[in-house]
């Protein structure tokens, strides 16, 4: 084994030393139990998982799937995310009496990093699916589920944009008149570039109302009044419908109580291409990127079920930074022994674990630099030779 | 995607779904509690490791290895074990203060299956290294923790068989003269197949009281009564060494008061090939093959550190198997609203989720099969219309 190659992990993979460790089991026990709470049944899938299936399935970019072979000559991938193996698991085995299903995960996932030095190709994802119900209940309440479990697991500091993916769609179909134009135009809002969305909307064969519609349009953000602006600019039936469910929407997180941690933003697009109804990002003050998102999908008819669902999921390692700053040190205690005295040892610490005090056992024979290693811990115990006890 | 392909797994893929998930879930947070309690710090390495560091120091055999490449070229597998990436972390990071370490894991690994209807090809391990102690105190800790933590998890009926892989090679290579002779011989009890190993013993060209010391050290199970039997049947320094070591040991279990849950195995060997004392199996009463191993291996030697290590694992699909039988239904209670009353419902059930009590909220107008629905659940509550109240 080369020297120098031997410490080095594949790009974008990361350790989780005790200390980070420590705080993400924290944060996940808390948001799981909220999630628990609200009757979401937790599960697993397989890390790998067939291409064809769940690979396709996705809506991850190819490039960033990890693939290999398997002996058959199926290709597999490492999970890219959790909808997908989720949308598989109930369309197979969870639906069959055809009631709401409500299904958590916390997992990781992988998305393969083309740079040295950016983004983890590994991060866990916490999240929910709501699936068969396609009431906007059910999409506020994962939305209101989404804000309980980050407060509880201690962020305060956030804030929730709310949009309409098939309001977008219909306001652009309506105004430009082919899809091919409308992904154009759509693909500034995914890149949140709306110098250069501007630009291209000046650049278009429309008339100057037209173009006024699409420009007006980016200031559709903010709280109920949206609602209003945003009737005026669509005509058709179902970008209305769109807005309709909005405003339902903002009424159901009113009787949530919740209604300071969401707004309208209805330039929200996503490269998810499964959504067809609401969808959301999660925003924390001091972090760059969204810490979570989610929104309604129709995935489930991929593997033969005619059922949507709405679903969140957050990030770990985002909501971490959100979470930021030090926190605790967990202390521990250590009692150095001898063989004289190491079944009075044993004894002690035995008392010490029952009463859930972090307690290590030390022969002091096994440690080379004593006084060194003795700073480590909260608190020594010394229980050597025959007579002497220190503390 | 083909309908009859879009719900299968590769090969030795599992899901888990919500009942076992919570007995995993608990089986987990117990024995995490106990291994933290004892002063081990968890941490988390990648799924993907290079082929050509953790890869290659693990002791897996390579047809077993998930292999695929990366942009570079590079091969990277799918983590096999822990124990290796644990070695790559400690030497890395962890040891530059020459400390005893004490880590800890729970982990999924992969290890490619040939076979339909086989063994998992990804399986949770739990598991601890005491890492750069070398007293044989260190190599108890780690099976006292062993029995600690599994009775935490409730598991009662269990036994450690102990085994020394120095003794064995000692003997055999002190009777047989060459390690292949000694390799030969050493492939029967790795598969522990006892008929095998006396039919080639008795085809050796060896003197007949060498033989019969062969066939006696068959005989090398049980208790402290093993120690004196071993002793009469090694002649050379390293092979004695061995056995006091045992002895040692049998005394530090005594300390613990745990000798009730070892015994003596010392016809037990490994197919990893990375140990160089101790080490040891777990069997519980009603499960076939192991639930736990572990033992003291040299495997930082190939990360640059002279230091070794004492460390178990144990597969939570075999302890769950072990623990096996029915288990409390998770109860979930349900309050079925309409819209007049939503935002009574809401606040009832937050009161339910602040008691801790697990509350579905399900609008009434999202349910298909309303009767059928209503008897998944251990309680429901209506909170419908203007007026009435059903409970």
């Amino acid at each position: 084994m080369s020297r120098l190659f031997m410490f080095e992990k594949p790009l974008g993979m990361r350790d989780t030393l005790p200390e980070l460790y420590e705080k993400k089991h924290r944060v996940r026990s808390l948001m799981e139990k909220a999630i628990k709470e609200w009757g979401y049944s937790f599960l697993e899938t397989p890390t790998l998982e067939y291409y064809e299936t769940v690979g396709a399935a996705s809506a991850i970019l190819d490039q960033q799937l990890f693939k290999l072979l398997d002996r058959e000559g199926h290709t597999l991938v490492l999970r890219p995310d959790m909808t997908a193996p989720i949308a598989r698991v109930a369309a197979s085995k969870l639906l069959k009496e055809d009631f709401p299903l409500r299904i958590a995960y916390s997992a990781n996932v992988f998305r393969a990093q083309q740079r040295e030095g950016g983004r983890p190709a590994e991060f866990e994802q916490i999240g929910v699916e709501c699936i068969n119900d396609d009431t906007v209940s059910s999409d506020g309440e994962v939305i209101a589920l989404l804000v309980e479990s980050l407060k509880a697991a201690g962020l305060l500091n956030f804030q929730i944009s709310i949009g309409h993916i098939a309001f977008v769609q219909e306001l652009f179909l309506q105004i430009l008149g082919t899809e091919e134009r409308a992904n154009a135009l759509r693909k500034f809002l995914y890149e949140k570039n709306y110098v250069g969305y501007r630009e291209h909307v000046s650049s278009l064969a429309l008339s100057s109302i037209d173009k006024q519609r699409l420009l007006d349009f980016l200031d559709l953000r903010g709280g109920e009044e949206v609602i209003g602006k945003a009737l005026d600019l669509v005509e058709n039936e179902r970008g209305k419908k769109a807005i309709l469910q909005l405003k339902e929407l903002w009424d159901v997180m009113n009787d949530y109580d919740e209604q300071d941690k969401v707004k309208f933003d209805l330039t929200l697009v996503s490269h998810m291409t499964y959504y067809i109804g609401i969808l959301f990002e999660v925003y924390a003050g001091n972090v760059g990127f969204s810490i979570g998102n989610g929104g309604r999908y129709g995935l489930l008819e991929k593997f033969g079920k005619e059922a949507s669902a709405t679903g969140f999921a957050v990030r770990v390692d985002r909501l971490l930074e959100a979470l930021g700053g030090a926190w605790e040190e967990v202390s521990v205690h250590c009692i150095f022994f001898s063989q004289e005295r190491r079944r009075e040892a044993f004894q002690l610490a035995k008392q010490m674990h029952e009463k859930g005090t972090r307690t290590v056992l030390q022969d002091i024979s096994g440690v080379k630099k004593l006084d060194a290693y003795t700073k480590k811990f909260a608190n020594t115990i010394y229980l050597l030779g025959k007579e002497s006890t220190n503390e």
